[in-house]
């Protein structure tokens, strides 16, 4: 008998990906049901991203039921692996997380800053229904969340609920790996990274080509060759020589928004002026696409998907969900529980960490104590991470204060409260747990 | 026989107050004899507050002989105490720290930022030489350092000199109680706060008035009062409530710099651009109080001095080497090992910690765990001061760069390294271990 | 107004000391009322203990009432201090903690190996609901527990009850720093002593006398004098001259039974042969010191009492609740909770180490890392009490055999099957948190 | 070309297993030369296993070069893998390790209590020799350790050698494995063990049958199918069974030192007078196998060496050096450093722990915190093995002492003495580092 995957935000436009990765599996990882879910708002983006998925089956051929509903619960009945890529509030919501920041002069991103932390709010509570849901409803499925701000939202559900069968999956590290694999020149499975850090704060300590050491000569490549290994939605500026000299490590694009602040924040607000925020550029790019998956003779996955910025989750998530299932024992950079892996970190946090993936979940790597260039900043951003969690799980004003005055991009005391309020407000339906406590001093 | 007290650094304008503590705590503390050290480029300075000394000594009538010297190794014999309050490269070198960063966009402060890097770098080779002469000719002395950046430069000596016996001291937290007293209208003895985190980064965290724990009314009086607790040379902008509410601890002036950036930093660059840099101002306030200190009627600590900014050094000084000598077993915040008070940072950092002063020196008193809200920044700041004394140490370029590309109020890998080039050659001759590198990518 | 001090376990007879103890330190901690209570099982020697007590009251003419009662909740109105040295099962339960062990080969002491398990055991859910009722009735009061295992018992409240104003307190410190005194030819209160470690398995780290570091000079005199500085209650064998010399600490007279267990069971088991348990000899001696307790002549703590064991008991429990009261910020050695004093043992574990006394508790001081030649067993016995912790609390068998078989002076797992189920049934009517399992294998 | 394989002690018994290895695995791990080094006392014995490894090469036709020397040095040229399988002093060294002890009724045995500390004490130093050598002579060649105590002598070679490239092994988690594959009626590959602790103090807290936790049905098994998974060469009784449930881990066979404490000792003192120590029964065990080894006819490993108690090293080392080659990237459990593995273990310590085996050596599994049962006396085993490798380096009776009396093993600080010296000086040619000094008190 084949598996049953359950897609939640199954309307999403990214879902071509995972079930072109499923199609093209089948051999390994025997799915005979995908169901996907999505919610009221989404429902006519379901339904056009639920036929053609049905198309693409159809055409390879593939022994897969698919089938679509609105009702996550009845979804959940005998399902092996849940996928979670949900938008609380959609792009709507998003463009809020970028603008209201920008507007006072901080970065206005998805999951970095201000943004990332009403993200989080929005997402911690409903992610933490569905772990809920599965965890009565099919004990033994397997979460899978690509939902960002992805390490945070994993770091809660192992937190806050009873079913611990989660990991957090980003695109992020497979991109860098293929980053160094086109240096090398090698395949992506011959290029192993050591990761240390968190979810869009991950460094590449070292790098491997069939095991051996090839930092020195990767970072190189990176100084003298002015490689570039960004994914298409992350704003990208050339590092600083000296930069990756002192740090001789990978850094991973999100790292600009710390790093390269001043410039970034000048680009952002240069470019939302010019074209609004990142989230209406999405939007315009989605509407595109779903009038692309509408045509009844489109029955692959899209060229376009690509370029929409999130190539490779499929890959990260259908691989996860393979090895899995086939107790591969393979490496997998995924987001899981430290439990000592970065001795500095405790031991349950959540880490982005190459993992041995085998039928019981993935495995950290011990990689031992941070650098001490990074420590410092790794320790202090999981830290904050907990803030947000802290303040997403409880609703409680000062603890979401906390967690943004305690953010990197955040510039000041004063500052924090204006966007901490004109968010609470903005995003009020999405924020039921906040509703208790709304009195500012 | 009576104490021997070395004062490195003796024409400082500060040195009245540190020999006006020692006149008035005579009866226990017993000094029969001090010297004033200081280099040629001191030495008019050395000699007016040499001579003033003599004359406030006389007037009081204690038996102290004073004398005044520029050889350093010479004055050293017999000594009990040391105490450095030396400023590199003069207020001239200060005057660099503040304007270059402010070129570029960034706080420019003394003791904090790329400023504060700079200093470290000037001073913590001078004082592991001093260090190195007191192991030699007097090693029972005890080395009581005033010289910012006081933690950072404590650590150093710790971890990169023989001799142990080094103390750290800031006004600071004298200052603190000393606000608090006033907010209760009680006499600062009667004040207690636990304080925790490092040197120009310590919060607050519990206040208490004869052994009970007041925290909540000071938080109060602090929110809702309005008061203001800001020694006289520290940028001063009121608090945003929400930001004291959701700490529940006492900041200190200076983390302003951190957690009101961005009007810190405008505020910062309009007052360069109106009256240049504070090392500037300092200068005249200098001149004036050396005007003062040559008239051969001053037989007194002038008031004037207390506006300078550094009241109550000396209190602090004096008070320490007095329950040193006499084993007190008061309790003192200094800066000093951690020794595991602050689990969380490593046993051998330099905390600035209340510890019982005994005369085998000062005993932490342990605090237990950071506070989830402020022990990321702490962490990553203390990681940033070893940064700082790793490469202040070595002069290594790249670890010079790790340590200002981390430091929080560095805004980009750019303009860090513009400042840290601008920073090297201005300040060059005061940086002997850098000669050997200058090369830059 | 005076304060009122209840004193559980008032019919012990240790009480005269402790009473004594009090009128002679009427003036800095002004008792006003004292309450002994007791079980029915004591109610004749708490009346004879409360006569004496009245008698030696009026003889001073200290304006104390004391009173006793069998209504431990009535008592507690009130109280600001409540002392516990209470004995459950009594010295019929000591010995049966000493000769069951001693039957099969094992050390029997009341509070080290099985017999210190089992008390612990029994003591533990008593202590909790005292503990309970003074949370209720007068929370403000802080509970001084000085019932063996002290450590273990103060550790269970600290975790399980609500009420946090607990201290352990025992008189091997004191007695050590008086030892060492003798040694030295100066009163106690000049010597401190470095203590790490836990309660009955506490080190001397380091000794000062007048803050001045003597250690090296103390142990010369330890290996070269055979000094000695048991209190009488502890099996005494000198030691090994290259384990005074390769450990450089003093070690406490308990640590026989670990670093001399072959020749202490011996001797024991002899002991044993010759005059039973230790218990029988004390109810001998308890015997005859109730017999004079009657004597309505006696009016002052009778000279016998020192020999009982207990001397200083009551210099510990009644200098600490002196300093609390006035906040005397001197140093005193009791069981408090670590919060990073040793950062090898959790912040939450109870140590015995010197604190501050403030009106808000002990403060402890920060040791730092422990030395390496003891690390391993304080952490092992540390480990080992939380695991007679969470069996005491549970009244799960499987953590009672844990935790006997991870004791050091048991000697194989049959050995502690044997001995476990044998004293659990001894002791069934004192252990009802055993009665749902006691099913074994 | 092929690679080339040092054999340190290749005049071993234990050398026709690995050769065996070697020749099975020849189509992965490509051996084309092999040297067999070994001492002047050895020579002999090296002759004979040199000219049977040379047969069973020959037999089976592998293109392996096979050559013996006592020359180490000129051996290790151009080396790829060296193993080092060597007993310092013989087994005449042996038997006094375990006689001594036992005279003094205490474990006398090879790799635990005061028999393993003077094995350690023997070995570091040659171990560190040959590091030295292979440091010097062929950099990149890795060092596989199986001489005991493996762990200790791994860790030294970490702390205390420039080469960094060694790993220690054991048979002991395989034949685990084994055994548990055997209970499971599965293949030993299908079998993971999730392994915690130190070399012979390993304890299997999960094991996964294909990726799926059976430890709840090992335990069954063990405990009451009364199963037995022990090597040959190790004193073997029943586990009671509340010890296997209360532990709910496997424990390995040498647990019986520690935890059957009373029993082993008895029975080995009783085997000893019966048969003399359990050196003597080897020494007779090896001239038979000797015997076997000269017969020309000879042209396989024979039967009778598995019963020699090694069964599973060449396993193991060969597994190990063809899996570096290969960069495999699969699980197999080694001596190696903790990294984090086990946080509440030093990051620097070594540990037994499944790591993934790439060309760049072990990367070992993060396990998270210890269980509560075992963490005391994991942790105090380790800091006792740190005592031990600091003795034997340093040559210090006082460290050594030290090492001794930590050990739970030892009965007394008199009996630590008696034991200490008198193996000092039964093993003096062998222990030149502790020749400065051996005065004693």
């Amino acid at each position: 008998m084949g598996l049953k995957v359950v897609i939640i935000g199954g309307g999403s436009s990214y879902t071509p990906e995972i079930i072109d990765g499923m199609i093209k599996r089948h051999s390994q990882f025997p799915v005979s049901e995908i169901v996907l879910v999505d919610i009221n708002e989404g429902a006519r983006k379901l339904e056009i991203v639920a036929n053609l998925a049905k198309r693409m089956i159809e055409y390879t051929g593939a022994p897969i039921q698919l089938r679509y509903t609105k009702n996550r619960r009845e979804a959940l009945q005998g399902a092996d692996f849940v996928t979670t890529q949900i938008r609380v509030g959609g792009l709507k919501a998003r463009a809020l997380d970028e603008r209201i920041p920008l507007k006072h002069g901080m970065i206005g991103q998805e999951t970095n800053g201000a943004g990332g932390i009403f993200k989080a709010f929005r997402t911690i509570p409903i992610l933490l229904e569905i772990a809920g849901d599965i965890h009565e409803i099919c004990p033994n499925a397997w979460l899978v969340n690509f939902t960002n701000p992805a390490g945070i939202v994993t770091e809660a559900v192992m937190k806050h609920s009873q079913h611990q069968k989660v990991i957090g999956v980003c695109n992020i590290p497979y991109n860098m790996r293929s980053g160094i694999g086109e240096i090398f020149d090698v395949s992506v499975d011959r290029v192993m990274i050591e990761f240390v850090g968190l979810n869009h704060f991950v460094f590449g300590k070292r790098v491997f080509i069939d095991g051996v050491d090839q930092t020195d000569e990767a970072m190189r490549h990176l100084i003298y060759d002015d490689l570039n290994y960004s994914p298409a939605n992350i704003v990208s500026l050339p590092w600083n020589k000296n930069f990756l000299q002192s740090l001789n490590m990978l850094p991973n694009p999100y790292h600009q928004y710390y790093f390269q602040h001043a410039e970034v924040l000048k680009k952002d607000l240069q470019a939302y002026k010019e074209n609004g925020t990142r989230a209406e550029v999405v939007m315009e790019v989605e509407k595109k696409l779903f009038e692309k998956y509408k045509n009844p003779k489109l029955k692959e996955k899209p060229q376009e998907l690509e370029e929409r910025g999130g190539a490779y989750y499929s890959e990260s998530a259908c691989s996860l969900m393979a090895s899995i299932y086939n107790n591969s024992m393979d490496i997998q950079t995924v987001n899981t529980l430290n439990k000592g892996s970065i001795p500095d970190l405790p031991s349950e946090a959540v880490i982005e960490v190459n993992s041995v993936i085998s039928a019981s979940g993935p495995i950290p790597l011990a990689i031992g104590p941070l650098p001490d260039t990074i420590s410092g900043s790794i320790i202090q951003l999981k830290k904050f991470e907990q803030l947000v969690i802290d303040a997403a799980v409880t609703g409680d004003y000062k603890k979401a204060y906390a967690s943004i005055i305690m953010n990197p991009l955040v510039t000041s005391d004063e500052n924090a409260q204006l966007v901490l309020d004109e968010l609470l407000q903005a995003h009020k339906p999405y924020l039921p747990q906040f509703d208790r406590e709304v009195v500012n001093v």
